[in-house]
């Protein structure tokens, strides 16, 4: 979805998405996933950080500016998707290849993410890793349990893969950007027979890297360190994420309006971060636009019973008329 | 199917199994695989070798040795069963149980299983490995990718178990018995997120072991290395199989009487062999029965185009009546 307001000079767009992650095993849930029930001082439910409640807020402090300044200075802009946490193809993606085609550039973009550590604004990002996906399948000899002397099992020689994966040292990371991580994020054998030694081993695998790499340095450490244990395997890259940085700007800063209207309703500054997994923000930064995210706390996200305090969302929604009021008031 | 015939003081039993493994694909196979069709020297179907013509031999030994010796020193017993290539838990095991109850000794008992390397009584088996199979799961901690410093990855824990799995050190075997193995059968981590930690990971795996384990010792052993890595798991044992060793005896031996039908019938000795699988023979054995496993090849077995040349399951019936009259005559 893609809406706007109003006919300034610049454009202040508003960033979000309204898919969440599977909930997991139910039984872990104290509260439906799929409902927003409050329990004490907290909001439940699939998507109460990540991020129903940051369009939430987005929406109501744009009600509560529009009371205020019915003809705001820059034309506002609400860009909602719904293809975030899966392949991220149909969603922001496309809406920025819609915004290039119509010519509507960007100036500020406030991404709704949480990014909060303890409590709304304590930080915000400013940039993001870059990350890629991959598919492994290795290969062995099927053969009987009883004779392992003629067969290769295939789990066997994927442990052995793995581990070496595992053994790779990455970089720890700068101020500016925390360090490169590997994760196997599934492993599957196929099809059981309690008496047969498997063939071969898939496993998917996700990096999150640094400016410090590129996509092909990783994409040949890798391919070399499964190398050293096998050499028939397959390798498959998927999603690759470039990362972004949107530079502090001396004047008419983005990331200032956003400190000012963070101290206004906390009394402290926020930390500027670089941390986490890719986010939307890499598909609307370019030259021209100054990217954040700011939303409630993460501590929950993507977990079993993810919660947002009432007071961190009404926070946000303070926040997020300040900086409107800053930017286009 | 129980089946018994005389009254001698010593019990001289058949043991066989009618069941088959699936035919598999079935554009493979050059004749109906439910079918009994000769081509060239070979009688192709499913059950060729294993063991359907093993039964066959058994009957047709039987009704030779009745006319030469209508009243034999030994009661003749046959033991059919149809459930041993799966679970095996309708089967031998249930017939032994309803001897038991009768209080019915075993003191011979001759498995019609393809045992022959290149052709019947190259080699005859005495003994097998025993088996056991298991499931664990290993728990981890679900997170988001970019946080594993917040997430315990369980393909990552469970690659160090299986590490510590495969560097189990086991006996290397002995002249009796093959030494012991384990194979990873299957792993698997249950649904896939691409930016997901996953929470469990599942591993199924399957030891063969010689006579110098138990049961107990190995579960014991196996549990206390998964702990090494984790004390968040599960383990559950399946489809234990004790092994089972006949002791060559200096009088009144099977393997003897067996050794000399073959020599009779081939001109030289058979190798005996423990290796393999295991087999209906485990049920049967106890301190009072001698067991062994005679039968025609098994190079096709389980295989596309099953087969048993028509000589070596002729030369199995003239072997099996010699043992006869060896054994009860």
């Amino acid at each position: 979805m893609i809406a706007s307001f109003g006919h300034g000079d610049k454009t202040l767009a508003f960033a979000g998405h309204t898919d969440v992650v599977p909930p997991g095993p139910l039984e872990q849930w104290l509260e439906d996933p799929f409902a927003a029930n409050i329990r004490d001082d907290k909001l439940i439910g699939r998507g109460a950080a990540d991020m129903k409640t940051g369009i939430a807020a987005m929406l109501a402090a744009t009600e509560r500016f529009l009371a205020r300044v019915p003809a705001p200075s820059c034309r506002l802009m609400w860009m909602i998707t719904s293809d975030e946490e899966g392949e991220a193809e149909y969603g922001s993606k496309v809406i920025k290849a819609v915004l290039d085609e119509q010519q509507v550039k960007l100036d500020y973009c406030i991404v709704g993410e949480p990014t909060a550590r303890m409590s709304t604004g304590d930080t915000i990002k400013t940039g993001r890793r870059g990350a890629i996906s991959a598919r492994l399948r290795v290969f062995g000899k099927q053969g009987h349990v009883a004779y392992p002397q003629y067969a290769d099992n295939a789990i066997h020689k994927m442990n052995r893969v793995v581990s070496t994966l595992n053994a790779l040292q990455w970089d720890e990371g700068s101020d500016d950007f925390p360090g490169t991580s590997l994760q196997i994020t599934h492993i599957n054998s196929g099809g059981f027979t309690d008496n047969i030694v498997p063939a071969q081993c898939d496993i998917c695998f996700n990096l999150r890297y640094s400016h410090r790499f590129n996509q092909t340095e990783l994409k040949t450490l890798i391919a070399d360190a499964v190398a050293t244990q096998t050499d028939d395997f397959e390798l498959e890259w998927e999603r690759p994420c470039e990362p972004y940085f949107t530079h502090p700007q001396k004047t008419d800063s983005l990331i200032g309006h956003a400190e000012q209207a963070i101290y206004k309703h906390t009394g402290v500054f926020p930390v500027l971060s670089t941390s986490g997994g890719t986010s939307d923000g890499r598909f609307f930064a370019d030259a021209d636009a100054q990217v954040i995210e700011l939303g409630v706390p993460n501590a929950s996200i993507h977990q079993a019973n993810e919660w947002v305090r009432l007071k961190d969302l009404s926070l946000l929604e303070n926040i997020y008329t300040s900086l409107l009021e800053n930017v286009a008031g």
